[in-house]
């Protein structure tokens, strides 16, 4: 099988599954060094990498420049979550003569970095899911060497962040071979069928993602992947919110439905609201009165796709445009759009579910108006498989839970649960945090794998398994997993003899 | 795709759909205090399904008899696991308006249950993988409505089992449609493809194991499909230990291999020793002195395997036979055997290695005898993939840390953790400890999925996936998430304003 590569994948792969013990054997705080010296590195060549990001994606100074902050600061927060350690979740239960099935050994249990690590990085987010984004944080955090696939959109921009990232890694002693930069789909492809590579993570379409994820499980050897694929994001608005503050919820859409011209993951793809509500004409004078300029899709192939996604939309029965928008195309072929919003009752959303439902890449969104009594809770499994994200926006009242639909709400809150990664309340779900708590990965086709997040510090847990150790010497533990603990991490230590008395509270 | 269902298949999956809601919002409490009823019920009739497991499998009353108790400990165990409430890694992370990329709004973080999961029960555990076994228990704790797949090796007793079990989960007062038992691999796979069903579980062999994986894999929406399938678990004896101890090891060998009539996945299938020592001796003398009675194997189909794996590995070339034991089969088709152990040479074996290197299902080991000065770490990829377990037997001087030959085992230990899930010193694999610490599991094909454990309270976190809250208002929040923390579980809570010197301690 390592036959199919050329030699220098060959030459990239077998360095990486080279390094993969060294890496392994790295101290956490010298790991650390690293990601905060390629942080430091990204901050200070910030101004030659967002020129060159711009050129290539058309997104704007301000946005990629923040994004270059992000990086550096997701980098920075997988430097403290590894040394803390936390995530290692360290077992200990003591050796027990008295447990209920007889003489107990020592066991203890940490978790060890995977091996080689191929990342498919995305268009989206030429920095903060590209060469040194969430996903390689998380990789190269976990000890495991990584190779970045460049996503075709920004090649220029990813040679020269890999540089940047190559000389920091080197410069901060991490052996030879833990990242290297690979460009092109079929490379891409044959690096994930290398029975050296032990995971993969993917940020892009359900197509793309799902065509990965099946060469993962269907290699020889399957392999975790960790795709984060697409979403339209359902938002509910209750009548009382709209009484209570519909100016304020329709420019809050209209800024998440446009905002990096629509070309994010989190996009509010949908909004029901009660028919006959206010809000329609809210959202359409909130776009009249902001001006949203014009704003350049990623690549030609993007805006085509829009263009298209865009009509079809327009065309279905009963659909009407509230904020019109539009998109034309200059001489060099790219795309330049202007949010389109348009409204739909929910009969006219059933009929034309196959042209509507789907994910709509880039500044469109659909309000759905739902008749009186609507089940809300029942249109999720409706329409629905698996979101990133759905929204509840509530009134005061509402939200204080003594409102006569509380029940309702309640139910609303744990059918959407069902279905998604992060439950929102008045808020807007673009604009992930980057922190402990998030949650950013929904059930399929949100994600090919649920089970965990690709932002926040859990999803270092993707690249790591768990391994006990029985009886071990001291000698020959992890350090995360001996009495004296010198690293300092957190040890979850079983008490002696509790084994007696399990489950006899519930009796 | 429903439609592929028998009518009586359909009714089951949709009894199964319609309880997940309500499964999933019962108490902890209740739930616990439903798998202690059905823990106390399986004690209770303890007598009959014994002698009903007997019948049909041939292991032994004691066996049979510790098993229940096993599967009783195991039920209490995740009961109290589920109201500890620390697999639900519940983070809250307050509202932060000095977070490193502007204001951070309040984010709170649990797992809730996946909904409907099928669990395909072993042959080799009658009870403690089958029907109420870990993998049942671990699904029924975390919330999800259960479906097992009864194995074809003992039908009557899953019968008899699963209507103790569904008489105690009714009178615990759990929702209808909690669990059912199915009958059949057709069965099991057509409930598998449901688009309703959101996880599989599994105990069996690597192909029946990849085969249902595969179907989990390729589904039009994808589902975690978590199989623990074949393992040959080597162990490495140092020639130090073997000067130390040679008798003790020679019998706790033979009284791994050959427990269970040497059905279990965790059997020592390998054991490297010096070429030239005397352990093959000290085996032989330990077998003619035990005198280890003839066992049945669990039924024909496995009886017939292992005599054609048997004789496969007996006439490989330079394969003698240290203890040379047998099978023969009685009027009913039944084997009867008696535990092979045979030596080879490290040469040999490299020559012998297809028909040798996989498990032998049944009471035969093969020692593999290693000339001076061979790399033993780099062995374990030579020969292996994954595996469930890999064992080292060494001096107490080795233990100690302080021989000469330190970084050498060291660098062993590492290569053996680096493709097992759990890592033994001193000790025999077989005698699978239930505890939180436990890590049963490992690379393929040891299992399909690595990430977690069948054995232990860590295998609950397989039927639960993270769900993130966004300034939820504390009436919409599950309890887990409230600051109130009415269940009481470990809340990690994040300090605000950290994120302003994230990483700051590593430049």
């Amino acid at each position: 099988m390592t036959g199919t590569l050329t030699p220098e994948l060959e030459a990239i792969v077998a360095e990486a599954a080279a390094a993969a013990p060294a890496f392994a054997a790295t101290a956490p705080e010298d790991r650390a060094r690293a990601l905060v010296a390629v942080a430091d590195a990204l901050e200070a060549a910030k101004a030659d990498l967002v020129a060159i990001g711009m050129a290539e994606t058309g997104l704007t100074e301000a946005r990629l420049s923040g994004e270059v902050t992000r990086t550096a600061v997701q980098l920075r927060l997988f430097a403290d979550t590894l040394v803390d350690g936390a995530y290692l979740d360290a077992r200990i239960d003591p050796a027990d003569n008295d447990f209920a099935l007889g003489v107990r050994p020592d066991i203890r249990r940490t978790h060890l970095p995977l091996g080689p690590v191929i990342n498919f990085s995305a268009s989206n987010f030429p920095f903060a899911f590209s060469v040194m984004g969430g996903d390689s944080a998380a990789i190269l955090a976990a000890g495991c060497p990584l190779i970045v696939k460049a996503h075709s959109g920004h090649p220029k921009l990813s040679d020269a962040t890999a540089e940047v990232a190559s000389r920091a890694l080197a410069a901060a002693g991490m052996p030879e071979g833990v990242f290297h930069l690979i460009h092109g789909r079929e490379a891409g492809v044959a690096v994930l069928k290398d029975p050296r590579i032990k995971a993969g993570a993917f940020t892009g379409s359900i197509s793309v993602g799902r065509l990965l994820a099946d060469i993962a499980a269907n290699r020889p050897a399957p392999i975790p992947f960790y795709g984060e694929l697409g979403s339209v994001n359902p938002v509910f608005v209750t009548a009382d919110a709209i009484a209570e503050r519909a100016d304020d919820i329709a420019s809050g859409y209209l800024t998440s439905v446009s905002g990096s011209a629509g070309q994010l993951c989190t996009k509010p793809g949908f909004i029901f609201v009660p028919a006959g509500s206010a809000l329609p004409d809210a959202i359409a004078a909130a776009a009249e009165a902001g001006e949203i300029p014009e704003h350049r899709l990623l690549d030609p192939r993007i805006a085509r796709s829009f263009e298209e996604r865009r009509s079809e939309i327009l065309e279905s029965p009963g659909v009407r445009a509230i904020v019109p928008g539009g998109i034309r195309f200059d001489e060099d072929g790219q795309g330049w759009a202007t949010p389109t919003i348009v409204a739909v009752s929910l009969e006219d959303f059933r009929v034309g579910k196959e042209a509507l439902v789907d994910e709509a890449f880039g500044p469109l969104s659909i309000v759905v108006e739902t008749p009186e009594g609507t089940d809300l809770a029942a249109l999720m499994p409706e329409f629905y498989e698996g979101n990133l994200t759905g929204t509840l926006h509530i009134s005061s009242a509402e939200g204080s839970g003594t409102s006569e639909n509380v029940e309702e709400l309640r139910a609303l809150v744990a059918a959407v649960a069902a279905q998604v990664g992060r439950v929102l309340f008045n808020g807007w779900s673009t604009g992930v945090a980057v922190t402990p708590a998030q949650q950013h990965g929904g059930p399929w086709p949100a994600t090919t794998n649920d089970s965990s997040t690709s932002v926040g510090t859990s999803a270092i847990k993707r690249f790591v398994r768990p391994v006990a150790f029985q009886n071990a010497p001291d000698a020959f533990l992890p350090d995360a997993l001996r009495d004296s603990n010198p690293a300092d991490v957190p040890q979850a230590i079983a008490p002696a003899g509790e084994s007696k008395s399990w489950g006899a509270r519930w009796r």
